[in-house]
């Protein structure tokens, strides 16, 4: 039987551990026989000497082969899955299911919730009136086969291993590794049972990964391995270094992946959702024009087929917020700058967001991006408006803005948020 | 507040922690607020990221701060102590103690007990019939000034946060970080309350630190600390190639121990022992030779005293091992290597050592070394004496000495045990 002492010092020393070895320790770990403090500092020595290839096959393997697969192969159509490492203002999934859906794939949208900075889908979706998050494995598969995608939470039984040591990871400090991240979001999508995924890497202050050069080699890593397990799978590199679209909350972000659906919403994140659609398409095989399907209504109504088929009423009136204060200008010029990060902080103090897990949203707190980098403003003239239930949270809010709003000359040049595409 | 993710962090990405940092950690530890798994993975970004000059005096002095300190300064005799690195045939200490006791100096000799292939001064002593490890704070004061010296177990008072922090390295696989064992061993040191110190960091394969830089670099860490204390220290490196003296064990090292302090014993023990003994007596402040007392008999006398002050019965019969073999030269030649931590290993399997720290240990069983290198050996002859009391160990302890015997036809180059002294 392999010793934990002597797995933590091998890797610890640069050497490169057996599959086999791999296996028994995320079992032994599960079972209680490896401790937490022992995998806290094996994990530790993983961030510094990273995991080769077959190292991260077995430690991914490990942590799918820990609960159930979901079995989706028995649908009609072709699946395929989005996962974004997370932004502020990303409501891309809400969009992306139904309007890949309407083009033709099933798209089982196995989704988490918001922690810090970043929102999450799950509590967007449940700003809406009725709508349950929670569905059992064969109403996932009945949803998909009727309406063809489906926005749900993974359930305990995918990756149940990864669960435990994303916990342990979050407060041991060591959240920042690419094989670890890469085989923490692998495993369950892998789990899930998708035949292809695109994976949306985010870039910049907003953003998980600050640099391009990290951003890319954890796209590349996670193309690999999902590619290895004949998952067919490729990475876009997005910007996130303002707030994708104008809304930057729950309620207020389902509005606006409405507006997308409707055809209408804000230009980057209309782009960002159509590289991303175009690229799931892509490898599903199919050949639909996702452009179309926003412009023709065929998105908005499967959207509004997936929202009931959870239990959600798509015309109940959302939540609004009882304050409501405004962000102005302080002098006239180009919005220059308005940082992803500031405003994903603010929009959490307000309510939106939340600091543990157990902890509840609001639906109605956030924040509407009145203007954005590029625009020409006035002093004075409102920026921000921020959105919350509690009027003694908006001080805290407005500390998380300061430094985040640059004005200037000149306008920045216009650019595509899509960096790179991989694999 | 002190958040400990952070200081984990801050730690791996080669941040410098606080003092008031660091003691928050050590304290918050002890009450448990910082987990085990936090610690652990703490514990490993040092291992990575070390410790700067002001972190390491910090971090020693929250672990001396945990718990209390030895008050020697009532002493009419000069403080001083001596702390080995551990090795294999080391009964130092045993010699050490009375014999610079007889120079002069008091020498309180606090003690561990033996893990792994080197065995433990308590373990050693515990071989003479009533002699006690164990003695309140008041005995080894009064012991002190009427004997001159003590052996004895560092009580539970003494540095309490190194002894969980060891115990949880000891199962992380962060025991080999310099500066966490130059904390751990100082803080003990410090507390204890001696006046000067002599630390015998010994180099090679029956060494914990292999080679010479790093033992160096651990030598210079501790002298460093130890002067900051304000405790007079220097410390030698010594050489751990091969079992030092002939005996391997516990009764058998006592045996060996007392033939030194008549006069007689192994060169190399002898060496090393004067070596010691003349860096103690210089920090005392004192003027004898030791040579002179382990010739007339005062060092023997001593000895005597501090084992009776202790309970013990200088003259009681040691046990002795009901079973015995012996290993045999392979061929003729010189013996140019008996590998010290086979011999180690090998005599742990006898039952001289232990695995875990609850494990009880063989007073008899252990390893007479019947050639030493450089010895003109013929094919046949006994080179080991193996004893114990469980003939179904002695497989086990030969499998250990596969490899470790080398006959050749040149003789090594005889050489000074004492490779440096720092400080």
């Amino acid at each position: 039987m392999p010793d934990a002492i002597d797995l933590i010092r091998a890797k610890r020393d640069g050497g490169r551990l057996a599959p086999a070895d791999i296996r028994w320790l995320i079992g032994a770990y599960t079972a209680g026989v490896v401790a937490d403090e022992q995998m806290a500092a094996l994990l530790m020595a993983i961030y510094f000497r990273g995991l080769a290839a077959d190292e991260l096959m077995a430690w991914t393997d490990a942590m799918i082969s820990s609960g159930e697969r979901l079995e989706l192969s028995g649908l009609a159509a072709p699946t395929v899955d989005k996962h974004s490492t997370g932004g502020v203002g990303d409501k891309v999934s809400l969009i992306l299911a139904p309007l890949v859906a309407s083009c033709g794939a099933a798209v089982p949208q196995l989704s988490g919730r918001g922690l810090g900075h970043t929102g999450g889908t799950l509590d967007k979706l449940e700003s809406i009136k009725g709508w349950r998050a929670s569905l059992s494995n064969a109403d996932i598969v009945r949803i998909l086969a009727t309406t063809g995608c489906v926005i749900c939470a993974a359930g305990d039984g995918l990756a149940p291993a990864d669960r435990r040591l994303y916990a342990l990871r979050d407060v041991t400090g060591t959240v920042e590794s690419i094989p670890l991240i890469a085989s923490s979001i692998m495993s369950k999508k892998i789990a899930e049972g998708t035949g292809s995924l695109v994976l949306d890497v985010k870039v910049g202050s907003g953003a998980f990964m600050a640099d391009v050069a990290s951003a890319r080699t954890l796209a590349t890593t996670m193309v690999e391995l999902g590619n290895a397990y004949g998952v067919r799978t490729s990475a876009l590199l997005t910007r996130m270094d303002t707030p994708l679209g104008r809304a930057v909350g729950n309620a207020v972000e389902v509005e606006e992946s409405v507006a997308v659906l409707s055809g209408q919403g804000p230009a980057d994140l209309v782009e960002v959702t159509l590289a991303l659609a175009a690229e799931m398409v892509r490898l599903a095989g199919l050949s639909a024009d996702p452009a179309a399907a926003l412009g023709d209504g065929r998105a908005l109504d499967r959207y509004r087929s997936m929202i009931a088929a959870q239990g959600g009423d798509p015309d109940a009136p959302l939540p609004s917020a009882g304050h409501t204060e405004t962000v102005t200008a302080h002098s006239g010029g180009r919005l220059t700058a308005l940082d992803a990060r500031a405003v994903g902080v603010a929009a959490w103090r307000l309510g939106a967001g939340r600091a543990r897990k157990e902890d509840p949203v609001s639906a109605a707190a956030g924040i509407i991006c009145l203007a954005k980098p590029g625009d020409a403003v006035e002093a004075g003239q409102p920026l921000l408006e921020l959105r919350g239930d509690d009027p003694a949270r908006f001080e805290r809010a407005r500390e998380a803005l300061a430094g985040a709003i640059e004005i200037g000359t000149d306008a920045p040049e216009p650019a595509s948020l899509v960096l790179d595409r991989i694999g």
